[in-house]
């Protein structure tokens, strides 16, 4: 997608450690229009799928997939990190590693939001090494519903995440796929 | 606002303890549709206040926030809780006490994100006992920005923390005022 793809050439930053640093747009400070703009693309890809409900991951996938669910028209569900009062014990429940914070998180979400009739789209800011998006549908999978497809923002291609979920027949549509990056600049697939 | 009240009445579920359990479209599963008229308006009533950011905290302001934002054409930009690599120490820090957790968390924005021209409204889903809000104005404050007010989805209203906020001088502009509720139903201001 050509608009997101000059964003992150004008507004991303490479660092070191093959860190793409997108906060001034995508994960910390928000490019709201910008949002509404990939919601409406992801909208449009997955338009002949009947989605049913939107699932992402606390806490920079929100914003997207608020917006590519309200183009659909249906709800959005956030699967979270953290232990809360409010969430209760009848959950499905899943460990991911995280790349990011180099850390090994719970993450839930509550039986009573996802069906074996569901027909769920996995929408994502990130996709790097895979394992968020590969959480995300193991929860899909207990809860027995159909998961169509995954809808990223931005890819790091030269990571094994996404070859790696594609091989399980997963349908992956990434807005953004960085091929190369370094400190002269950024190469789309 | 009749549409979230009466989203409240039909789907929110009262427990002892004053427990408002809105987690089937506000806070887990998120009614995206809704949330995108809570978004309007939001714009409309801060129309004059020529808002240039919208400021939230994760997670679940998130959505709400990024509606707003969008509406108003301007960006947005959420309050992390925890450490992440990639967000830098060259922070606004606060430290916000939850009622719903009972704990105390670290709250932080990149300071590249909020300057003194920026005319601020802070957007959240939830207003108990005002913790969350009163440190997000601290942030803005630090800042040197100048605070428009605040809008919130739901506020118990039967909690000090409206009154708290609005003494400060803060406007406070909630979409649904929850009076009093048991297990017979719900009142709204």
């Amino acid at each position: 997608m050509q608009l997101l793809q000059d964003k992150i050439r004008t507004c991303g930053k490479v660092y070191p450690g093959n860190i793409l640093k997108v906060d001034s747009f995508l994960n910390h400070q928000i490019d709201a229009e910008l949002m509404l703009e990939l919601g409406k693309e992801i909208a449009r890809l997955y338009a002949d799928e009947r989605v049913t409900k939107v699932l992402t991951i606390e806490a920079s996938g929100i914003a997207i997939a608020v917006m590519a669910a309200a183009q659909m028209r249906v709800p959005m569900l956030f699967a979270k990190k953290n232990h809360t009062k409010n969430l209760c014990d009848d959950v499905y429940r899943t460990t991911v590693t995280s790349f990011t914070h180099g850390v090994d998180y719970d993450v839930r979400v509550a039986k009573s939001f996802l069906h074996p009739n569901d027909r769920v789209l996995i929408v994502d800011d990130f996709l790097a090494n895979g394992a968020a998006l590969l959480g995300l549908a193991d929860l899909v999978r207990q809860a027995g519903a159909t998961l169509v497809g995954a809808a990223i923002a931005v890819e790091k291609g030269f990571q094994d995440g996404g070859a790696k979920v594609r091989a399980q027949g997963i349908r992956v549509e990434s807005l953004a796929i960085v091929e190369e990056m370094n400190e002269d600049g950024i190469r789309f697939r």
